[in-house]
């Protein structure tokens, strides 16, 4: 059956009826179906949003609809992880070209409620639309942590001091790696390759661990979506410093070494849509915060005084690299994904 | 220049001066340019989003710019409207083709900085997309009324009651007119012609009127977005009732009865895009209502027991007339939008 046969209402009654089996939190009040949703709050209360454009961010013939509805929702997880946030309410926006299958939107839904129930955020409301492509767009709302004396605990891109260690989460470039083994470039084992594939296509970003690096003092963090250097030069940027990183100390799988051994570096610090963390603070906090996370957190250089705000690559010997490609442009594109 | 040249960051720049010259809530802890927005909330606190997408809901040869920015943000605050409730935080989220004019663009920011300045909503976020076509996607964040003992003053869909009056504000139609307007249909006057253009291109929520309407006790709303016959029947779904609506009483402007004498009264009850409010509540409510609102306010029929959820139109000598054409549905289309 086509979208165009079950109609908008009752697509909606549809994705009514799967989110409210989903679950839904306590504090909400009203719930999808009517002209807004409505929840109980108190407190910092964060939001996000991010969307997913079929061509520009994905292509369907290589991306599972389960997954599409995963990452939908988890790549907005990943920026309340960035702000050491918990996520609570999301509205899903469905730009859908009319002959759509029912079935397709069932497997999205079912890897959206997947990410729902991982993450913990409930879909109350959105809105539906024909459109000549598949488009996603998730509104996520959380809250913020709060300290012993209710103030809240937020990790900021403005938040870095001079002489923070520069952590992130996991390995960088997989994402990207994955891509262009999607697209035929690979030439790696078929092990490396689906390790890596499976990064792109379901990207898990490390809620927990952003939890408790801002419990355990970190004010600055951004999440890694746009390329490495791209996202540090962001919180250089906003906390009026420079930074060093080097680019040995860089976390990169040995999948994406094996089948990408040319590029491994140029990827893990330009390719994007990694959905790690970067961590700012001091040695001792990041110390912390490594000791007690569930996944690797990878110390890779340090802020400095910097007016002109740069991000500089150092190789083994000390001297600084070439910058290697930059990250991605919304609106001038970039050569990882073209 | 377009919109490539200044690229995704210089774009973001150029929306954060912006918005922060339009004013920043007080409740407001990080606005435009972290991982997430954040504010301090208390009380029920809403969200809504609707999307408007170029060749569904727009055409810029005939849309400008400017108004697109009102309406992106207008037809969000009109679903806040409808709960009676109080606009406070939106996010935009903006898809452009990458050769679109920053000159465009500006236009844009400037109706929807007049939208957010009418109607006290503050733009604190949002994501840039490149796309093939132009989208503008509003999330709008507000705040339920509450009454003296802190209780939330909700109207939903589901709060009508079997006798209630049914009343809508302004008048219906003028908008689906000037769509028609537009298109070289009119056969009225030039200012008929302006007149319908207008409410096409620049809608009005009545948000004072819902808000009043909250707290003189009404607790049944919906805004009448998709044709008032439809939007009616999502009332009497959700409320588990039907409805009665007097065609001799629904309220058409002189202007849409000049311009489309033969379609005046479909227009008006299947046209869509009025972005006015349809209420539902004790005739003495209404009354209260209507005597205080600045907004005309008239009563169009009334809630009756019906298990089958059914909206009759009623004619002069109290006959049913057979549906005029049915409302919008996204996924089906209809034939006023064609």
């Amino acid at each position: 059956m086509k979208v165009s046969e079950l109609g908008e209402f009752g697509l909606i009654a549809r994705l009514a009826e799967a989110f409210a089996r989903g679950g839904q939190p306590s504090c909400l009040v009203i719930g999808i179906g009517d002209d807004a949703a409505a929840w109980r709050a108190s407190g910092v209360q964060l939001v996000t949003t991010d969307t997913l454009i079929e061509g520009t961010h994905f292509s369907l013939p290589y991306v599972p609809w389960r997954d599409l509805g995963w990452n939908a929702l988890t790549v907005n997880v990943s920026d309340i992880a960035a702000m050491g946030g918990i996520p609570e309410q999301a509205l899903l926006t469905l730009a859908l070209p009319p002959e759509t299958e029912v079935a397709d939107v069932d497997e999205l839904l079912a890897g959206m409620l997947e990410a729902s129930s991982e993450y913990g955020a409930a879909i109350v409301g959105g809105d539906i639309v024909g459109c000549d492509k598949t488009m996603v767009t998730i509104t996520l709302i959380g809250r913020a942590l709060v300290d012993d004396r209710g103030e809240p605990l937020l990790m900021t891109r403005g938040g870095a001091q001079v002489s923070d260690a520069i952590a992130v989460t996991g390995h960088l470039g997989d994402s990207a790696g994955g891509l262009r083994t999607l697209l035929g470039a690979s030439t790696g084992s078929a092990e490396a390759a689906d390790h890596l594939k499976r990064a792109h296509l379901h990207h898990r970003p490390p809620l927990a661990a952003g939890q408790m690096a801002a419990r355990e003092g970190v004010r600055a963090a951004i999440d890694v979506s746009d390329g490495l250097l791209q996202d540090l030069g962001h919180v250089c940027q906003a906390s009026g410093l420079g930074a060093i990183v080097h680019a040995q100390q860089i976390p990169i799988s040995p999948a994406l070494r094996q089948a990408f051994p040319q590029d491994a570096l140029a990827l893990a610090c330009g390719g994007g849509e990694d959905y790690q963390l970067l961590l700012a603070a001091p040695t001792e906090v990041i110390e912390r915060v490594r000791d007690r996370a569930e996944v690797p957190i990878a110390v890779i250089g340090e802020m400095v005084a910097d007016g002109q705000h740069r991000v500089r690559l150092l190789g083994e010997d000390g001297c600084e690299l070439a910058p290697p490609e930059p990250g991605w442009d919304h609106l001038r594109g970039a050569a990882w994904r073209r």
